[in-house]
């Protein structure tokens, strides 16, 4: 069975499941289980950090059982946390894998860009007070688009295979005090995108020109970027197939 | 002293002080006193009820301190808590009251029309899970607008000297599964924005028909319209001078 999940990441320690941590992947095995049977498994396509939010994970639900999916879909949010959602069920092929099948991702950054930090937008935007130069910040992130060794901006890299990625689309959106950064890719790399937003809101504030990006990336050096984003702005919207 | 004043309500039992609960006025005069002396007042345009929220709340702050206003926005700032913030602060005439110099307000209400609850929405939208038909509301909403009894929508008829107030604008806006209801005027009466917004959900519904809000309207009857929506989706958006 294929699942579109939503959730609000705040009260979790990310997707993945840790033994004695709140984590979305943990809440949504021990539902499927109460319903589908002990031996049910789990599977996101995307290991969200603690904190990071989606409306769009896809997960996979490997059981025995022969629940229809609307019916799973009723259960298990009857049985989840309101901060937890699945929001679709589907019926998948027998060796649907959420996480390998996956083509690419899109996520959402959301910046408060108002001198004052905005009571609404706190748990789901990073708040910067100096008001960014989002014209530099698009101009920089030209840089980053197309096929490129995104070393320069992986936490990990002893966790991926390959530091290649192909970013499609990288907008960077200014609507009041709030700016969103749309990310889309065929595959992110450890903090990829707090990485990428934290260096584009270094060229936003002003310290360093939009030129600036489009070195760090040829450097493939973690140590040139930026801070990474903090987490709660992070939403992955959509993981497509 | 004129403040704008953003909050998100979830905590509060509204804005106006009562003893032995939290308010946002009471968190306000609490930091203003301890900055600006015992005798400070702090008054609000708008007695927002238990749950709503602000993004321009206005605040009159009465004191006998000369303390410059953008030392006072800084210094209640650092000592409110994050869910309420002062986002603007000005000198003001000695005899400035934020309510009786007030000439309209501007409020919004958020509805979650998706057929799953959104976890990113829950705070700040009412859930809806039916589609709502935006068309028919909106054909109903035109009966609203100018200057009309609003008795029928008025949860306490009492409190107010007249019944009459002039809608200058309403509006019902769909994006995605989000729907956004813009209501401004020169007044409003208690609970009148919850009241129109539940009236427009039944025709949304298809459980009534446009007209019937014109209906309801001239009736001046409060037991025709529709039931109150919830508290959590109204955010007062601008008080008008």
């Amino acid at each position: 069975m294929r699942l579109v999940v939503a959730y609000d990441g705040a009260a979790y320690a990310g997707w993945q499941s840790q033994p004695g941590r709140p984590t979305v992947q943990g809440c949504l095995t021990a539902a499927a289980r109460t319903l589908l049977g002990p031996a049910t498994r789990v599977d996101g396509a995307s290991r969200t950090d603690a904190g990071v939010h989606a409306l769009g994970q896809v997960a996979t639900v490997a059981t025995a059982s022969a629940l229809p999916a609307p019916a799973v879909m009723g259960a298990l949010n009857a049985a989840l946390p309101p901060d937890i959602r699945v929001v679709r069920a589907e019926e998948a092929a027998a060796d649907f894998d959420a996480r390998r099948a996956a083509v690419g991702k899109r996520y959402g950054y959301l910046l408060d860009n108002g001198p004052v930090r905005s009571p609404l937008l706190r748990r789901h935007a990073w708040h910067v007070a100096r008001r960014l130069d989002v014209g530099a910040m698009r101009q920089a992130a030209r840089a980053l688009r197309g096929r490129h060794d995104f070393g320069a901006f992986c936490a990990a890299p002893g966790r991926h295979a390959s530091p290649w990625c192909t970013v499609r689309a990288l907008h960077v959106l200014r609507r009041g005090q709030r700016i969103g950064i749309l990310l889309s890719g065929d595959r992110f790399l450890h903090h990829m995108v707090r990485n990428v937003v934290g260096s584009l809101v270094v060229v936003g504030r002003g310290a360093r020109p939009p030129a600036w990006l489009g070195e760090v990336l040829a450097s493939r050096d973690r140590a040139r970027a930026g801070a990474t984003a903090p987490a709660h702005g992070l939403t992955l919207l959509r993981v497509l197939y």
